[in-house]
């Protein structure tokens, strides 16, 4: 595995980008098309460290023959195509790492329809979480997945997002029924159906569903909705140490308890949390959880739980029961991330995201805590623990090389770890720049072979977000 | 779409066996590899009604490497490869139509390791279902995968298979964490761990899952597994109507009732029943309905559905609480369709799959019952309704091609209301030899020439069960 680390991408491979092509763009696009600077700049880089010169150009996509004329002229003059949401991917994949155009979808916003009936949605890529519960209020039903920034339905299918909710609702593996994506030919194509399930053929819409822009671009989404559940509950349960939450969230896992979240946050984290967000919090490892479901199942929920809880040290319950008290409860988990790199002013996080089995949960974290904590690198530890997935976020100035191969060192050894255990590098932040060499480690050579086959005869000419995932 | 229909298949194109092969297979396999005519038959079909000439040879693989070997033969030698199971699948999907080997994985049936904790379990692909919940039923665990016929694990993934349980567990496709395969070259590949929840690369797994043995022979499968329920109630309700039956349906799917199984047999499909398995249930259509959960919530949930039940004109419940109660009801329903064969002496059934969003399923299926009614042909009726899915039986005498005609004049129709109402043609059986044309309709050019794609790289001979899912 490579365990080096440059600000700067290591191997760029920048295509020519011809002049004609740029005409040919402004010509189709005008104003839809930008070569400003600071706009290129701005669709170069997304929530990672790395850095590389900027896209070519960008188009703003105001329908899906916007995509198709784009990535047309493109293939025409071979050069990269990335598509761009409202950049808050982790792993480098809106970089132009080989030149290229970008394609801005975030114009591309509205909810196409609602079947409240049938708890689906279907959107086009540009759209928010926030925005489509927003749009779907009304009907009583809500999109679960929740990976704390307000990404695209578009970025969140192509990266297989997850986050706080994916314990009992599951990842956008689970919840997208259908896409409909323009190919590197620049044909639309629609895979999927409104139907809850279906044998037939090869399942493309889980093809694409992860594939970070490699093979096509996501145009429009439909993706499960749920009931609002009758009743929600949220708590904070504090614990002696990060090992008494993690061993009690095994066990409500291994009981197959509902729960609809169970997140963990160490207790040098809620401080940063508490000083950020002016709250009065305990700085102790604390599970914050929430219950989903009728009023007496959430009751029976919330009094295993807390009887669990209690066999581990975890002290009483203190709930949060109105909206807006759970809502001040979830944003300060969101914010965390905030919180910690205003921590150390001017820094950056390099953050990890193992997933293992949930039995070797505990053993994966604790050992990365020790570690941690003996580098003396400063770091943020969030997991959604109930997936056995979670975060470090190792606080580096990105002025000290030395402080980044730290962290780096850390990473490897956490994601090795993971392997060991039977995990994955990745649980829901995906591939892109930064794990390439972690998915050959896990993944094995065979494997990604079989990926790269199918990228070559899906992507012959290699211009869909080329060098993510692994090199070709 | 084609509406044709013959008992052999019409498009065969069979490639040479060289006697070379044969020879290799037995020096290599001795009595692991059988050409005698009654073995070939029984592994040249499945339980669909197609025909075609039996495989060249059977090779009974013992493990992975079994496979390897008898895969790296058929590719030197340019000879299709069809991996079997034991048999049970409905569309054709194990006839040799372009001849070959058939590899019999049946022997490979070691549940190899069982993970209670973190509920997973991995198995070799020759485990059927019943085999599986035996050998974890002491963890308190189960496989809610209930396809009806006790089929391999390898086949279920292969087609993507569901059933009963499906409306609250899944089906292969959630259920499924990690595979191992026997690509087209011989090469074994891993994909997935056992992990919740990954966004290493592209899904694998879920390409692999449904994939009906054109893309590799799977030599290992990890799924989930989950807590057996604390309580669990069945219960029969009949209603004077099937609409009154499927209106109750989608109002709980609707609501979000967790409910675990909710099955519709029509009144003629009951009286079949009744006279196989010389039971006295109502000849009514009914919903037979599983819960499961506390014994608080199984009531809970119980209750609610019981009021919907009745506001749709439906009976008092009655109840099968004990085990062996349930066991005879799902023994019953998993029956119907031997019942169905037995009501018509030397008929066979042409099964129908098609799945639609829940909110329609009252319009699909009630034109297809008054069509299927005016038709004369006698059928059985069963449906996974809670999943939108549900399978008529049409019953031919094979003799008499104009039944068979008719039949499959019911089917295309179906099938175009399901597809007009934004359904798939197949929920659970895969496409195989029979559905074809319908997967052209359903998807369209776009993605069947990315599928088509996907298995020219993956397979750039065609020999991994050639002619089955699309044309080449």
């Amino acid at each position: 595995m490579n365990t080096q680390a440059s600000h700067l991408v290591p191997t760029i491979a920048l295509r020519d980008i011809p002049a004609a092509l740029i005409d040919a763009l402004k010509s189709r696009f005008s104003a839809q098309c930008s070569t400003a600077l600071a706009v290129r700049e701005q669709h170069g880089r997304d929530e990672s460290s790395f850095e590389a010169p900027p896209p070519a150009a960008v188009v703003f996509a105001q329908s899906t023959q916007d995509v198709v004329d784009a990535v047309k002229l493109a293939g025409k003059f071979n050069v990269p195509v990335i598509p761009f949401g409202v950049g808050t991917s982790l792993e480098g994949h809106l970089l132009a790492v080989q030149g290229g155009i970008s394609i801005d979808v975030s114009g591309m916003n509205q909810v196409l329809s609602i079947n409240a009936e049938d708890l689906t949605v279907t959107v086009q890529p540009g759209v928010t979480r926030k925005q489509l519960n927003e749009a779907v209020k009304s009907t009583g039903l809500f999109f679960p997945i929740d990976p704390g920034a307000d990404a695209t339905l578009g970025g969140m299918s192509a990266t297989r997002a997850s986050g706080t909710n994916a314990v009992r609702y599951g990842t956008m593996r689970e919840n997208v029924l259908a896409l409909e994506v323009v190919t590197a030919s620049g044909e639309i194509i629609r895979t999927g159906t409104r139907a809850r399930k279906s044998s037939a053929g090869y399942d493309l819409t889980r093809l694409l569903v992860g594939s970070e822009g490699t093979l096509g671009v996501i145009t429009e989404v439909t993706v499960k909705l749920y009931p609002l559940p009758e009743a929600i509950s949220a708590a904070i349960c504090s614990f002696p140490s990060i090992e008494a939450a993690v061993r009690c969230t095994i066990q409500i896992i291994q009981l197959g308890i509902p729960i609809a979240r169970v997140e963990l946050i160490d207790g040098k984290t809620m401080r940063m949390v508490n000083a950020y967000a002016k709250l009065a919090l305990r700085e102790e490892p604390l599970l914050l959880m929430e219950f989903h479901g009728s009023p007496a199942s959430v009751k029976e929920q919330a009094e295993m739980v807390q009887e669990i809880a209690s066999e581990f040290g975890g002290n009483a319950f203190e709930w949060a029961t109105t909206p807006e008290e759970r809502t001040r409860l979830w944003t300060a988990r969101h914010n965390a991330y905030f919180a910690a790199i205003q921590s150390k002013p001017g820094c950056r996080a390099i953050s990890t995201d193992t997933c293992v089995p949930i039995s070797r949960l505990a053993d994966c974290l604790l050992d990365s805590v020790t570690e941690a904590d003996a580098s003396g690198i400063p770091y943020f530890l969030l997991g959604h623990v109930g997936d056995g997935n979670f975060h470090f976020g190792y606080l580096i100035d990105p002025a000290k090389p030395e402080e980044r191969e730290i962290a780096e060192k850390l990473n490897h050894s956490l994601v090795a770890r993971a392997l060991r255990l039977g995990g994955t590098c990745t649980g829901e932040h995906g591939i892109g720049l930064h794990k390439m060499d972690f998915l050959i480690a896990e993944t094995g050579v065979g494997a990604i072979d079989m990926m790269r086959s199918i990228k070559r005869a899906l992507d012959p000419q290699n211009i869909m977000n080329p060098g993510k995932i692994f090199a070709l």
